[in-house]
C-alpha cells in the first residue's frame, strides 16, 4: 500500500463529465488499496475569468483582494469533486488551504509555503477516506488567503506530499509524459520513462511547460518521485525521479528551444572591469531577467574595447533598449544594437558530465544544416545556442536527430 | 458620528454597474463621517447557479460540500466591492465570514451564528477604513465553513450590527421600504416610515418577505433599529424599532395575505383529550408545520364528535392528506376531507392590544363583500381568517379600506 497524492490540472476538471473521470480514476488508486489525496486546480478557464472580472472592477486590482477571489476556483473544483465521488457512493471531504494546514509566507499572488501541518488530512487517511485539497492556496500569518501564483496546484500537491511522507506525487496534465523534445515540431519525438530532477529543472526552464519548476526542486530536495502522466489514459507516464547511473549511459536526453528571446549589444564599450557589472544592475533594477551574456573583445584597436551582449525576454525587448540607449554615454560605447529574431536551442542530459565531444557534436550539426550560432551558454547538464529564431525548428530535428533521441536508451 | 452596517442584498450587486453604485453610496455614507462596515450577499442568481451545479454533480449534495461551494458567491461579491471601492480611491478590505470572526454551530445549510469577534473589523474602522463582510457564511467549532440558510446575509449584518455596538443597520432591497400591504395586490398601500419590531415579525412570519425573522428577533433582542430601504433610492425607507405611543394609536398597521395555504378536516372524530395531540404529533413527526388549528363540536349526535380542522402549507397538503387518511381508522374519523383553494389574510398592529372592535370590523369588511371566513386565529397583535383563495385580494382590498390604511397616521 502506498500513499499517492494525485494533482489534477485545469484541463482535467474542466467540467462535471471529465471531473465524474478524474474522480473515477482516483477512486480506484483507493480501491487497489492506496492511501489517496486529491489536489485540484480551477476549472479551465475559471481563473482566466476572475482575472477579468477583477480588472473590469479595478485596473490595478489589489492583490490581497485577487487572491481572495482567485481561491474559489479551487474553492468550486474541489468541493464539485467530493459531491461527484460521494454521487459514486465513495466518502470524500474537500478541504481548502487553510483547512489542509498550509501556511504561506510572502506577497499575495506570490506566496510560498512556509510550512504544512496535515492534521485534518492524516485524520481522513486514518480513516479509510480519501481527502481533496485545494491546489494554489493557502493562509498568510494575518489570516488572509494567499494564492501561489500560476502553476501553484504542482507546488501545492508536492509540498503536500512531501508533508504526508508520500510514495509518489502524480501530476495528471494533459500530455501523457514528458518528451524528448515539442512532439508539435519533430514528430520523432519520444516519451521518457525516466527522467532526473536535474534535467527536468533544465528543461522546465528552458520553456518545456510540463511542470512548474519551484515544484521540481522542492521533489528534488526531499526526494520525492514525481509521475507526469495524462489525466484521461491510463498508461504510465514519465517519472522525474533521482538520476540513476541507466541515465547517464546516454549523453544527451532531451532538446528544447525558445522563441521568447531578444538580443542586446552593447558595440565597442571600454573593456574595464565593472562595465559588465554596471549593465546587469541597470536590467536587475528594472527586474528584466538576463539570461545568455557573452562578451567578445573587439580586434583592431589594442584591446581597449569590448562587445557585450546578452538575451532578455522577448516582451522585455523595447524595454531594454532603451534602458541600455540611455547608458551609452556613460559607458562610452559606439552603439545599442539589438535583435528580436533570434531563438535559443539547448540540448540537456546528466551524462554529459562524463562524455566528451557533446558541444563539438552539436555545432557540428547546427553547422550541417547551414545554421550560424551567435551566442553559446553552458552549465554542467546542458549547452543552449544562440541561433536565427527562423532556424529553430529545423534546428531541434537536427539535434534531436543527431543524438538520436527516437531511440529509446538501453536503460529505460 | 454613528457606526453603520450596511447590507446590500444580491439584485443590488447583480454585476459591476451595480455594485460600483452601491460602493460609491458606502463611501459617501463614510465621508459624512460615519464608521461604515458593508456586508454582502452572493451577485443576483449566483447561489443558485452553484445548487445547479452541486445537484448535477451529486443528486442529494452533502451539506459540509453544498456550503464550501455556495461560499464562494459573497467571496466573490465582496472582493469585486473592495476592488471597486479601491478602483473609487476609496481603501477597503473584504473578510470572509471566518476572517470577521462569525463562529456558527448547528448543522450545514442552516447555521446559527455562535458568537462574533468582530477585532479585525474594529482594528479596520480604527484605521477610519470601511470594512466589507461576506454574508451568509461563518466557519464552524471543526474548522469547516458553514452557511446560514436562504436570508443569512440579513442575520449576519444584524448580529455584526450588534457586536459592533452599531447604530443602526441598514437593509438595502429592491423595495423602498415595509408597506401596509402588498402595492401588487392594493395600489393605495402605503409605505410606513416606522414599524415595531412585534409587528415585523408578525407581518414577515405571514408572507411579507422583505426581512428575514431571524434577524428581527435579534435586532428586537438588543434593541438594535434596522432601516430598510432601496438600494438605489437616497429617501429615507422603513425604520423598524421598538415599540413606542404614536404606533398603538391606530389598531391596525398592516395587511397580509398567504395563498400558500392548505386545509385538512377530520369529520367527526372522538370528541375525547387527546385526538387533537395525535394528529399535531404525526405532523410534527413528518416535519409538517400546522398552522391554525380549529375543533368544531357536530351538533346532533350527543356531542360525542367533533370535527377538526388544521392549515399546512400547500407544498405538504397531499402528504399530509395521505398521513392523515391512514389515521382515520385509528382515531374513528367518518372521513379525512382537504381543500387547497384557501387563502389567510391578517391584520398586524400593536394598537390592537387597546383598541376593542378590531376584529369585528375586519369580520363585518369581509363580509361586505361576501367573503366567507372558514377559520379564524388570533394572537394578541394579530388577526388572521382562512377564507377561498380566489377572495384574498379583494379582502386585502377591503381590508386596507376599512382601516384607513392609505391615510398616514398622525404619529408619523
Amino acid at each position: 500500500m502506498s500513499l499517492i497524492v494525485q494533482k489534477y490540472g485545469g484541463s482535467s476538471v474542466a467540467d462535471l463529465d471529465l471531473i465524474r473521470g478524474v474522480a473515477r480514476r482516483s477512486i480506484a488508486a483507493k480501491n487497489e488499496g492506496h492511501k489517496v489525496v486529491v489536489v485540484l486546480s480551477a476549472m479551465k478557464g475559471e481563473t482566466d475569468r476572475l482575472i477579468r472580472l477583477a480588472k473590469a472592477a479595478s485596473e490595478d486590482p489589489d492583490p490581497r483582494e485577487l487572491d481572495s477571489l482567485l481561491s474559489t476556483g479551487e474553492q468550486t473544483s474541489i468541493a464539485l469533486f467530493a459531491l461527484t465521488c460521494q454521487s459514486l457512493g465513495e466518502k470524500v471531504k474537500s478541504f481548502l488551504g487553510f483547512q489542509a494546514g498550509i501556511a504561506t509566507e510572502g506577497p499575495h499572488g506570490k506566496a510560498r509555503i512556509a510550512s504544512i501541518d496535515p492534521a485534518r488530512i492524516q485524520t481522513e487517511l486514518a480513516k479509510g477516506r480519501m481527502a481533496v485539497v485545494a491546489g494554489f492556496q493557502g493562509i498568510g500569518r494575518g489570516g488572509d488567503l494567499t494564492t501561489l501564483g500560476r502553476g501553484g496546484s504542482d507546488t501545492t500537491a508536492v509540498a503536500l506530499a512531501v508533508a504526508l511522507g508520500a510514495d509518489v506525487c502524480e501530476i495528471y496534465t494533459d500530455v501523457d509524459g514528458i518528451y524528448t523534445t515539442d512532439p508539435n515540431v519533430c514528430s520523432d519525438a519520444r516519451r521518457m520513462d525516466r527522467i532526473s530532477y536535474e534535467e527536468m529543472l533544465e528543461l522546465a526552464s528552458l520553456g518545456a511547460k510540463v511542470m512548474e519548476i519551484r515544484s521540481v526542486e522542492l521533489a528534488m530536495n526531499y526526494d520525492l518521485p514525481i509521475h507526469v502522466r495524462h489525466a484521461h489514459d491510463p498508461r504510465d507516464g514519465t517519472l522525474i525521479c533521482r538520476e540513476d547511473p541507466s541515465m547517464e549511459k546516454t549523453p544527451v536526453r532531451g532538446v528544447t528551444h525558445s522563441m521568447n528571446e531578444a538580443r542586446i549589444t552593447l558595440v565597442r564599450v571600454r573593456d574595464e572591469p565593472g562595465v559588465a557589472a554596471r549593465i546587469l544592475q541597470v536590467a536587475a533594477k528594472a527586474e528584466i531577467v538576463v539570461d545568455v551574456i557573452v562578451q567578445n573583445k573587439s580586434v583592431g584597436d589594442g584591446g581597449l574595447c569590448t562587445d557585450l551582449s546578452f538575451t532578455v525576454p522577448a516582451g522585455e525587448y523595447s524595454r531594454t533598449m532603451a534602458l541600455m540607449s540611455e547608458l551609452t554615454s556613460e559607458l562610452n560605447a559606439e552603439a545599442v544594437v539589438g535583435d528580436d529574431q533570434i531563438a535559443k536551442v539547448s540540448i540537456v542530459g546528466v551524462g554529459m558530465r562524463n562524455h566528451a565531444g557533446v558541444a563539438a557534436k552539436m555545432f557540428q550539426a547546427l553547422a550541417s544544416e547551414g545554421i550560424n550560432i551567435t551566442m553559446i551558454t553552458t552549465s554542467e547538464i546542458k549547452i543552449s545556442c544562440i541561433i536565427e529564431k527562423k532556424y529553430a525548428e529545423l534546428a531541434v530535428r537536427a539535434l534531436h536527430d543527431a543524438f538520436e533521441l527516437a531511440r529509446p536508451p538501453s536503460g529505460e
